[in-house]
């Protein structure tokens, strides 16, 4: 449970950034490296390499050295996990408006 | 887009931490105070309240004063925005594979 949790936290922190998303958006339709994700931004080398490990260390990114440069391609991470966590809480979400319903149907009938 | 970049780290960030997860999951099935929502933790309520002040400014919670105490219950934020960029990120991970797929189908071609 803490493993799973941990896991989370680290997917949904590295989803908590715009240039993170765009660079998985960007890999998804090709691997690049380092330089390629960093072109589009007004970012240095290591900035992007800081994001890049932040998405490697929640398995979104995987990287490998070829040559002086490190290519970036989408990780063994689908998402399943933090698809079914938000899945759940929409689950409890309508509940609740279930629940306010309910109680709106409730007071109807009382205040007729 | 800025601005719906600036929710979606809001959502993200807000989701990366197991107490305000289970804050949320606790506030799915009844409102609470700040009280009842540290009981469970080892956490301060100067603690819980920093944690549910960063549900709230996400919108997945919101608070009000009752009497001495504040009570908090599921806000408005159903996460659909949250949900459509993993599927997003989902649909662009199976393509990958099929890339793939389609990679090892030709090299199989060509080796045969």
């Amino acid at each position: 449970m803490v493993q799973q949790d941990a896991r989370l936290d680290r997917i949904f922190s590295a989803l908590a950034d715009p240039t993170r998303r765009q660079v998985l958006a960007r890999l998804g339709t090709a691997p690049a490296t380092i330089s390629d994700l960093a072109e589009p931004f007004a970012i240095s080398l290591t900035g992007m390499t800081k994001h890049v490990r932040v998405l490697e260390e929640a398995g979104l990114v995987v990287t490998e050295k070829v040559g002086r440069s490190r290519r970036c391609r989408l990780g063994t991470e689908r998402l399943d996990d933090a698809m079914a966590w938000i899945s759940f809480y929409q689950r409890l979400w309508e509940r609740r408006l279930d629940g306010l319903d309910a109680y709106f149907t409730l007071r109807k009938g009382i205040e007729q």
